[in-house]
């Protein structure tokens, strides 16, 4: 049984009622509805045209390269609707599933059709379209979507082997992360809203340089190798699918201070893509125009190398795009709700909310600068985007036809 | 008798009055006062210090380089305050003056003190001080200030001769205007405002050309020969003013298209000082921040170069400044209001005066270029100046001591 909100039309309808009423319906020829708690059947006046309501999912697809924030930004999105994101209780340590009461995040990397070892067999690396499932990962996105659960596999990124299914229950909102998440056309229909986190090449190096030799001991030549290694499956099958993207978010190195390597002040740009539905692009100070913006100065004053926005119109893969740029690092608190007070469409409910959740997880990577600003503000654009679908599939007396 | 307007003390007066009297006195031994149209003698209770209050002159200077677009700037401050300038009625048709209903615009030339033949007899031009009688120009500045009428010189630039003086009789707003408003300390220290036009040297030079050699037939060299001689008095005498100047008008080429050399596009920079009283600078969106904007774009449209503004904090001979820039074209009305309705503090007194006045004088020179915008600008200043320093002088309560 599916159960749908329906608005019927108080001047036609012989129920008399002229508020939201819940209506289950089983078949085309009579419908249950409920009233004061009591149920009656009646036949039906109207063809109800019903998609699966309230109760249906919201896919957001997410991009990126492996090691590029993805859990970071997972982290932050979650923390907008409350809650902790935590793997399934009981299951799998190694699961890859993280869960919160609102957002299920599932990595696609669980759709690998070969494990470690068959792909070293077949010369394949995990970038390869051919060592994923997009059939099973099409079907699975599609069953979560229409409110039905599923046996998800596991890929067990310890032993590199695929795990035994765990059961994926449908979520209020379903974020799949992973290498490919708009590569198959099926799958990409399915999603209501798409990110790509675009590290270039340089930051990618600086923070593998961070972590791989600083940490974990390896040489930078084996670095450059490996990054050498992945790029041509990297460049054919994981970066096109930036073109698809509602929102690309950019990490490039600074341009504030000259011939920086360092990769620790970065320029970060939302790549905001216009005419999607529920989404309106992030603006600084005057829509539509081009704005560059230095805060500090009188009011504010930051330390080196400062903060630089810019702000405007642009063409990105042939789409009408808007983008919003910052470059540089937060020093403080007033700095940060100085700039949110400069927005406009941040999609917050109370004046200061960014700044409010940036504070909150001012411990995660990113917070003193544009990716974790702009994953804070991409969280809360979620939220509304999927609170105006919510509503617009609950609330659309049009789609109710008479017979 | 001068006549002044007093505020007393509602709770230490004995009269009783406690509203806005007009209070007549003659000497320091009794006061008179008027009250339902009679008029009382009383022994004073208390010392009036007292300006020439309401009809005290605001005193403007204006320095510019001749041929810069003063006379323009002139007809644009006269129009803000309604009523055209004119010269004396039935005076010297020669006469320099421009007479409006507030405004009387006097030009410095007339304190020439040597003639044409007397500059040439002595190898002296008309930059150089001692070609200019600066106690006399201090002396009746002051005098009009103090609300005196003076019997001002007239330097005919017809015939290069000082001719007999015509009677100046104090206006409301005096503005001196010409090569020197701002080089004798004394004369400065009357100026209650004080502007500097500054062409750079291109602009002059491509402006020259299309005047001299286009319209007038003069050569190249002709036109360079005489930029040139003018230049070491001009450096010496004239530039140095800027320092002391509230707002300089600073008149650039284009940056908008490279190497240009035509003049006709024009970069503006309003350089206005911090901390003048009764002067708040205009800005852009965020005060005391660095902005760029370019306002065409998606809501407006511009044809090329475009339009493309700049504000920010700076330094200028030592002084705070903030800088509104303005480079490039306006085509039509609507990226005039657009532009207008994003600044701040421009003094108007209803929503798109600055583009309601531009839309008067369309037909002066800079008009559809940041010299008019900023000209129109810096008139709805000056009219708020001239308000706020008459309220000031008339309603000080705290100039009343007691003896």
């Amino acid at each position: 049984m599916a159960v749908c909100t329906v608005y019927t039309i108080p001047t036609t309808t012989h129920l008399g009622f002229n508020q939201k009423n819940q209506v289950y319906f089983y078949n085309n020829k009579t419908y249950n509805y409920k009233r004061a708690n009591n149920f009656f059947t009646r036949p039906y006046p109207y063809v109800i045209t019903c998609s699966a309501g309230d109760s249906q999912t919201v896919v957001i697809g997410l991009a990126a390269d492996s090691g590029c924030g993805k859990s970071t930004f997972m982290r932050r999105l979650t923390s907008v609707f409350g809650g902790a994101a935590e793997p399934p209780k009981g299951g799998n340590p190694d699961s890859n599933t993280l869960i919160s009461d609102t957002t299920t995040v599932i990595c696609l990397d669980d759709f690998h059709s070969l494990d470690r070892t068959g792909r070293k067999e077949k010369g394949v690396t995990a970038l390869d379209p051919r060592a994923n499932d997009f059939d099973l990962m099409y079907d699975q996105v599609k069953a979560l979507k229409q409110g039905k659960p599923v046996d998800k596999p596991i890929y067990n990124h310890v032993s590199g082997l695929l795990d035994p299914p765990e059961v994926i229950q449908p979520p209020k909102i379903l974020v799949i992360e992973g290498l490919h998440p708009m590569y198959d056309a099926r799958v990409r229909e399915l999603l209501d809203f798409s990110l790509y986190l675009d590290i270039s090449n340089e930051v990618k190096f600086a923070w593998k340089i961070q972590r791989d030799m600083k940490e974990r001991g390896h040489s930078l030549e084996s670095i450059k190798a490996s990054i050498e290694a992945r790029k041509p499956d990297f460049d054919a099958y994981i970066d096109p699918q930036k073109q698809y993207a509602d929102v690309v978010i950019e990490v490039l190195p600074t341009q504030l201070i000259p011939d920086d390597d360092e990769g620790k002040v970065l320029r970060v740009r939302m790549i905001q893509k216009e005419g999607v539905k529920f989404f309106n692009p992030v603006y600084l100070f005057d829509e539509g125009s081009t704005i560059s913006w230095i805060p500090c100065g009188r009011k504010l004053t930051c330390s080196y190398p400062g903060i630089k926005f810019s702000y405007g119109p642009d063409t990105y893969y042939g789409n009408e795009v808007t983008v919003l740029e910052m470059d540089g690092i937060f020093d403080r608190l007033d700095e940060l709700i100085y700039v949110e007070s400069h927005l406009s469409n941040l999609s917050t409910k109370f004046y200061g909310e960014v700044t409010q959740q940036m504070l909150k997880h001012q411990d995660f990577p990113g917070s003193n600068n544009g990716t974790g600003f702009f994953q804070t503000i991409i969280g809360l654009k979620i939220r509304d985007l999927f609170e105006q679908l919510v509503a617009s599939r609950s609330g659309a007396p049009a789609a109710a036809a008479k017979v």
